[in-house]
């Protein structure tokens, strides 16, 4: 088989395993469902994947690489903070809203508990994204502070609230969507990353 | 038994089972081992609850109970919109991180798909909150553009950012705290409240 067949295939068991954990809970779905679903032989299935735990871990990890290069990987190059950070809300709620990649993505909130070395790893990478953010907070909260500083401005230059707090605000936010997103309803992707942004630029100065 | 007994113990089965649910997962858990881990026999534990759906079910309302009781009923009292804002915010944030309560909330956040008359009566009582919150952001709103005008202060007068999407962003904020939240880190009760709040503020009026 090519290599490309092989990541094909992974990639579409991945796809359609996390769309049954969605549908029918992950414990409720077992590696037959998984295996029917696909049409595949349960041996076919366990070629790929040793165990329902490995499935949900590289649904995960799959969901940071996703993350990796649809977000960060284009944010890194931009030279403003404000920009990056603009460009940084703007793609991941792009990520969050794909009807592609949601059944993925959202798999990253799932509860089930995974055996401690995976969790870990899955634990890691998703506190480089927490810190990459935490960063950039700073970074515009200072560009923007010289700004005002220059300007003698009488409104707020930041420092109220700490990047920390941004970075987990805005990843509340942006997370929580997968929660009340309707797609027929009043709040869309071209809407709600204007406002979004508005918040989090006027939160962050304030 | 007296009706009291009967009330307690009810509620000691929903913790008991909210945290099994959340070390174990909810479907890892039988209704065996909730009754195991309150030193009742099966029959007792059904003659309280028929079934794991309804415990799920029961933890979600009786959260919905708690925000109710602590949130939405002090709240209601508050002449001006601004303080009851602040307010909400406050008791919401108290809520989601007290240590008595957070195994019951943060069941809110289960995907364990419900059957849909058990899902229909919790989704109601969620979209009832997110009303009053996003009428709450509108009155705040314009309770301060008429400051702003009577000012006749330049900075922003809100508008930008639609009451709904106000509401969802708080929600999110703070339903997501359970994600990262440690006891220990640098980030607690007492100055997460002010961050957040200077966030939304600074955010809806930008």
């Amino acid at each position: 088989m090519a290599r490309d067949t092989l990541v094909d295939s992974r990639q579409e068991i991945l796809r359609t395993a996390a769309r049954l954990f969605q549908q029918r809970g992950y414990d409720a779905t077992s590696m037959n469902d998984v295996a029917a679903a696909l049409k595949l032989s349960k041996g076919g299935l366990y070629h790929h994947f040793q165990s329902k735990d490995e499935i949900l871990f590289e649904i995960m990890n799959h969901a940071m690489d996703i993350t990796q290069e649809r977000v960060l990987d284009p944010v890194r190059g931009i030279a403003s903070a404000e920009d990056r950070l603009r460009a940084l809300i703007r793609l991941h709620i792009e990520v969050v809203l794909s009807p592609r990649d949601r059944e993925i993505t959202v798999m990253l909130h799932e509860n089930h508990p995974l055996p401690p070395a995976l969790r870990k790893r899955i634990n890691a990478r998703k506190k480089d994204y927490v810190h990459f953010l935490e960063n950039l907070m700073a970074e515009v909260q200072k560009e923007v502070q010289k700004e005002v500083q220059k300007d003698a401005r009488t409104h707020g230059a930041g420092g109220k609230v700490s990047p920390r707090a941004a970075a987990f605000a805005l990843l509340g936010m942006i997370n929580w969507i997968y929660q009340w997103y309707k797609p027929e309803g009043d709040l869309q992707t071209h809407n709600l990353i204007p406002q979004f942004t508005e918040l989090i630029f006027g939160g962050i100065f304030a």
